[in-house]
């Protein structure tokens, strides 16, 4: 069988084991019908193979695509927009209104669009989102050629293609039966903003939803102290109790933040084979605190790792949150040994790809799992030496990937995006743009 | 008077006020020996103006370099050779050794120049540097075109380079001489290791010799809780109040790291005159704490930023190193208007230049300041849309840098360094490097 691809020449991190040794040896591997179909070593090619085309690595190192286990993608037309501000103004005197005034079906195309593209130029090659307007989201996603679980949001407010919360629930069923099946980069999901926006019916109509069709259910939890306290106040429980006495957590929900857990919340998520998503970057820009990695570690519970939306990072770069995670646990824990560069990799990678139920499709490189990979480039000063791969966490960053390959397509090459005009997205994220500085927020 | 360069079409930060208004207007910026001879509007220009050499910025932004306030440039041959390990087994079993076995004059000229490109190339444009051997790293330097405050290093132990340590201050007092006023990219400095590492005697005569000659003197202080106890345990006073008592605190010392003090040594630092060199990740990752840099602040301690050595960090990168300290504070303050973005980018450019004692040459860019700019290109989708210079900290990377320009010359252009065969360099480094791998630490 004649490979559609051929990518020879590269170092190699297959994410298939910790055990795994790092080696100067260089590696092949083969892609047909988007499936990685064989990896080996160089020397057993003959030279002489057919190949549908072929790439030299030239000796930089081919590992899984980052996963992105939560953003809110079309949030980039938000970035930078206000920063270093008290939470409350943050959200009510500028996020919120900003996104009453300019999401729509559009905005969030393009936004999520532009939001891939600078995913994919930063290794990313899964994303987990979670918006409003998701169809688009969707549409951009596939567009993009980036995989994806793109989770409608579902909240107790009027909210963007939703004027009516009685029917969000609705609209969230609808978009997923849209989606569930049509297209092999995208997984529809359900994602429930909150326990404090969100009342225990449509937690709990949603999740049914969610399990019903079986995909994956997400939910920001227990982010900040505030949130924990009034969540305490109304249900005389914390938000886990509270979604744990709800029977919304379970294997195929995924809880976004999780940074104020008290030892029972630690025990009821293990119990309950909930998963975490982390975004240590966001958790500190936003003044939330430090997720207890370790302790959900020595629990059992899989944590994967997730930029959030631009508007509280201001970007969606996991070398740069990589690189975070490590490093904040380190010194808020005065342990220079947790959060070691492997565990933080394999939480950007395969962790990532499980807890997303897509751990026997992505995540790592072996053969029969969809070729999702990257190239990053080791010839680089800041990269000079490259002892071992715990490198790539501490010094390597978004611009040294040179190459994306996701369902075995190539979708990015030399720093250039080749499944859409980027220069066209960007112009219309500027002109988006425009609008949002013109338009006064009160 | 005909520039020697003409930069032009460049949005324009130029770090002159904390008031300077953002606009999306352009400017050009002239050159000539060395210094910046005029700034403007684009309107001003009549289009036929003589000039030795054009820049077309084409809408990069135009700001002043960055200041590295504190590395060790020749432990790039050490990054990554040992990651999340206790500070004692990573200082004892790896680092110690290794710096015994390797550093010669040789290994600190290559690997200070690998570290000077790595430098320019994330747009650092004056670093100061504290090492053995420093008149090779003061070579590198200068041949690599970077403006540098190179120290020599100070120890009461036998180091690389001065092997009996009662030489220690001596040698130091020959390099400085060697090199005051020899290149007007160099100036020499004392940098003294730590109080636990020297003795009063030590302290005071090295910080004699900085006096005597006008430069700065560094020191490592308060980094982590093993140091402040040991010295309380060894004095009876906190690390601070030694270095007071000693009268080595003054305007032309610089303290790095600062994570451990009381409100007694804010208060020594702050009447001392002397300034703080703050390294957040380094700090993250050994697990040595966070720096009070809002308590310093309050007080009215000058601080700028460093990324240390790359044992410690694993990059050399300013831009990471500012994201990083803009968010880690908030995080632990649990106050998200904490170190403001526009604060870290003066700690990381003027700020930095005053307390290297360059405020006046160099850190904003003005008229009769010597010209040290970087041009960073706004047109990338991870900067899309650009609502505030913010979002340098923020969301810009180290590769985003696209020229460099110090004390008037292109030392890099679009991401090539121009100064030396920065390919020549990584070799001879990794040459080294093999051998580094090779022999066992034991």
């Amino acid at each position: 069988m004649v490979p559609d691809l051929l990518i020879q020449n590269a170092r190699m991190l297959s994410m298939v084991s910790p055990a795994e040794p790092w080696t100067e040896e260089l590696y092949f591997l083969k892609i047909r019908a988007g499936v990685i179909s064989e990896i080996g070593k160089m020397g057993m090619l003959t030279g002489g193979e057919a190949a549908g085309r072929r790439i030299d690595a030239a000796g930089a190192l081919l590992m899984p695509g980052l996963v992105n286990t939560h953003t809110h993608a079309a949030m980039t037309l938000f970035r930078g927009l206000a920063d270093d501000l008290p939470l409350m103004t943050w959200l009510q005197e500028h996020i919120f209104p900003a996104e009453a005034r300019f999401v729509d079906e559009e905005m969030v195309y393009w936004c999520s669009k532009l939001a891939a593209a600078e995913m994919i130029l930063s290794g990313t090659t899964t994303v987990a989102d979670g918006y409003f307007y998701e169809d688009a989201a969707a549409r951009a996603f596939c567009d993009a050629g980036i995989r994806a679980v793109a989770a409608q949001g579902v909240i107790d407010f009027p909210a963007p293609g939703v004027p009516d919360p009685l029917l969000n629930v609705d609209a969230a069923a609808a978009y997923v039966e849209r989606w569930q099946g049509k297209n092999r980069l995208l997984t529809p999901a359900v994602f429930c903003h909150s326990p404090y926006t969100c009342s225990p019916e449509t937690l709990v109509r949603a999740k049914e939803l969610a399990a019903g069709a079986k995909v994956p259910y997400f939910i920001h939890l227990a982010e900040t102290r505030q949130e924990v306290k009034l969540v305490q106040e109304k249900y005389g429980k914390s938000p886990v109790a509270l979604l744990n006495d709800l029977g919304v957590l379970d294997r195929q929900t995924i809880c976004v933040h999780c940074v104020w857990l008290s030892e029972e919340d630690l025990a009821l998520l293990a119990d309950s084979g909930a998963a975490v998503s982390s975004c240590p970057e966001s958790n500190l820009k936003l003044a939330s605190g430090t997720a207890p990695l370790e302790r959900l570690r020595a629990k059992g519970v899989p944590v994967g790792l997730g930029t959030d939306g631009c508007a509280s990072n201001n970007d969606l770069d996991m070398f740069g949150e990589m690189d975070a995670c490590a490093k904040i646990h380190k010194g808020v824990t005065e342990d220079p040994t947790v959060m070691p560069a492997r565990q933080v990799l394999e939480m950007a990678t395969l962790t990532g790809a499980t807890i997303l139920g897509l751990g026997n499709e992505t995540g790592s490189l072996v053969p029969g799992k969809l070729a999702d990979c990257i190239l990053v480039d080791l010839d680089q000063p800041h990269l000079t030496p490259f002892y071992h791969p715990d490198t790539l966490v501490y010094a390597a960053c978004a611009a040294d990937v040179r190459t994306a390959i996701i369902n075995g397509e190539v979708v990015m090459e030399n720093r250039r995006i080749c499944t859409f005009d980027l220069a066209e997205t960007m112009e219309k994220v500027r002109r988006l743009a425009g609008q949002v500085k013109k338009k006064p927020s009160s």
